[in-house]
């Protein structure tokens, strides 16, 4: 198998409006003015901030933002358009997604939501003919069975330099992992799967779309790519 | 005065929706569906695609996220938190503003189509105190005025690597120019502006915002930052 790039956006605020505020008014208000149910809408804290209230581990969620940024920073690269990057990601429920590297994702926020509502309810998009993006796994557990390891960057983990670390994870086949929420830590059931976990650019808070862009880059370099 | 990275993002889609089309019933609906007039509205071509119809150059015209990400991608580096970049944009009307390094610009797109809006209107936002984004210039000529040159990415011009144009645009002060537009070229009054043109990265149509990032780190390892 050629060598290439392996990335999974981790823990992503992206959900669909979870039912038990499905009756909010806010929530009401904001679906109505786009012309869907509750239930078909992609929760964004810019909408539901107050619906959101009540909801736990609040801080992480309704962010699809980050997930969409992020990507269009790693499919629009000389890295994607060789074909020699692999991109996962992971929805606030758990499940991995695979997006194939010639997806051209909707670089409008409202349309790149829909798709998403779509990607979370039917599990694949387009629902018929070769998916572009499509679900690959349940959970990490599933998604890292094959024994192919992650490298997590975390801010807490060793100090390395990011060149060092994409080529260890490129030249060592594991996944490369980052966190697609704005703030707070990874939780203790994904930290406990990396295998190496390291914290790059001095522990910087970059947001993961920068990271994404870098480690893209730097991969491109890696591989003699652009 | 210290080395410093200085971008400006070249005619950007950026503008209110134009007097012909505010009377367009794609138009007005949409304008309505948020709450504003039509002429306080950011033309948006995910919006007013049918509108856009009969405007000149409206390939150029309704891109705002362009700019969005590109602003994003520039500002959440280290080098901005360093203070060692400048930032400037031209709207589709000519004027250039400068985004003050400091600047939290607001992630979700609505929200900066809002403040975009607010800016075009009265030259600077927020309306009173420090601003963080302001009207320099009425065009490019008289923000060129000062003699301090222009560096443009363009890709028909010179061959050369993207860390030379960089290294080269941050030691001699000339501005490093990009295009803000998904596709066409550069008007001839901005190219006969410019003092210096190359293609980089073997003139691959980059997105602009992963030019931005790219130019963003090249600068930060050129100044040792990061």
């Amino acid at each position: 198998m050629a060598q290439k790039l392996r990335i999974v956006i981790l823990e992503s605020g992206l959900e669909l409006v979870p039912e038990q505020i499905r009756r909010h008014p806010q929530v009401v208000r904001t679906a109505k003015r786009y012309g869907l149910k509750p239930g078909e809408m992609i929760l964004d804290k810019s909408l539901h901030y107050n619906a959101m209230f009540e909801l736990p581990q609040k801080w992480k969620r309704g962010r699809p933002d980050i997930l969409h940024v992020s990507l269009l920073n790693i499919l629009d690269s000389p890295l994607a358009e060789e074909g020699l990057v692999e991109v996962y990601f992971q929805s606030f429920d758990g499940r991995i997604f695979q997006v194939d590297h010639t997806t051209r994702l909707p670089k409008n926020y409202e349309r790149f939501k829909g798709l998403m509502a779509q990607l979370l309810r039917e599990g694949r998009v387009p629902p018929r003919g070769d998916p572009l993006i499509w679900e690959v796994a349940r959970g990490l557990g599933e998604f890292l069975s094959d024994g192919k390891g992650l490298i997590l960057l975390w801010e807490r983990g060793r100090d390395a330099r990011l060149e060092w670390v994409v080529a260890r994870s490129i030249y060592s086949g594991m996944m490369l992992g980052l966190g697609g929420f704005p703030r707070g830590d990874f939780k203790k059931s994904t930290l406990r799967k990396a295998r190496e976990a390291y914290k790059v650019m001095g522990g910087r808070p970059l947001k993961a779309w920068t990271l994404a862009g870098r480690i893209v880059w730097v991969g491109e370099w890696i591989l003699g790519v652009g």
